[in-house]
């Protein structure tokens, strides 16, 4: 998988691709993370990339030009299954739309910064727009860390047996039951009994009521049906 | 402002807290954000932080010692509001807890990584959870980002007038309207004449109504009563 972020600011990028998980991934092969710096793509001579708002208003607005021309310089190289938006008005990221963008083989993610994107942006070049969230950033930045991380950790060898993200929230619609390690008591507060047990059938099922009580609880709309 | 963050991978958080409004915002004395590593507090002689959970399993678990030993060390020096930990099972995210919590003065953040927490750090420790959506990440850094932006990005001083907050999606259950810079024509394609109108109350009213109806077509639960 290849995965290009358009920025204006691709120095905010580097502790996480360089750390980690992400950075084994790209170390191993799985995927090729490149950030563009979308100052490159202006042609105004103090690198600008955004302006005021036609109509007046608090906030710059980022230009279409330099978007336009970082994004058709990159689609002269290679096919792109999606261009993404990171927007709060996106659509909401889960985990299914996780899954199904880990299948891709290219994508780029434009970051908006500031008040956004010009309209005309995502007219005429985005084909996914996503939210992380109902909270707005300084920056697309962190959310495409976010898309990017939780896309890349679901890449076939990306994560060890240690890491599985099979048990994982929201993999099978619950919560994750509890879980414990060593030591079984701290300051007078054990662990529960059955993690004891040495019983695998029994601890199977006790983590699953555990789930499924606890998704009850916390997050009853995702036992709806 | 203080907001401490406990990880086991504090160098992922760099690039993120040396840039843009973060940075700013630091330098302007707005914030303190302090990356603490949690192999600093762990009395293991290999500085391990994590072991197997009991009862089995894939996935490490945090232990509860270095994690009790770092928040009560700075528990010590000042009084927290709230000790929130970032988990795919806690309270999602919005912006009424980000205002919220940008009221406070001294907040804890600890990062989950691997399989999470000893259950017991959730119950003895933390006030409060939080998930940034429901999405499953390789470790709670980058959610530690996401809010601490979120939040940062609403303390007085720190936007100035043109990063304004005040007309950000959500701020009034609204998404925001479309903006649009120069050119006003780009390959044909033209910006709303009404933006060129120089009517402000007009193009109030315009962007009102897009703002409703982009919301109604998107989001139609923000509308909600």
């Amino acid at each position: 998988m290849r995965i290009d972020i358009i920025t204006c600011l691709p120095r905010l990028l580097d502790s996480f691709f360089a750390h980690s998980i992400l950075q084994r991934a790209q170390q191993g092969g799985y995927v090729e993370v490149v950030a563009h710096d979308l100052r490159d793509y202006t042609a105004d001579k103090h690198r600008r990339v955004d302006d005021y708002a036609f109509g007046g208003g608090a906030g710059m607005v980022m230009q279409i030009e330099p978007i336009a021309r970082c994004i058709r310089t990159l689609q002269a190289d290679r096919v792109y299954d999606e261009v993404i938006y990171m927007t709060p008005d996106g659509e909401r990221l889960n985990q299914q739309t996780t899954n199904t963008l880990s299948l891709r083989q290219n994508l780029i993610i434009l970051c908006g910064h500031y008040k956004g994107v010009d309209e005309r942006v995502r007219e005429l070049f985005i084909t996914k727009e996503i939210s992380i969230g109902d909270y707005v950033l300084s920056g697309g930045e962190l959310a495409a860390c976010v898309l990017s991380d939780a896309i890349i950790r679901l890449l076939p060898g990306v994560l060890n047996d240690e890491t599985s993200a099979l048990t994982d929230s929201f993999q099978d619609n619950l919560l994750a039951p509890p879980v414990y390690t060593r030591p079984a008591e701290f300051e007078g507060h054990r662990i529960p009994d059955i993690l004891l047990s040495g019983h695998e059938a029994k601890i199977d099922e006790w983590r699953h009521e555990q789930a499924l009580e606890r998704t009850r609880i916390r997050r009853p709309d995702l036992l709806e049906p």
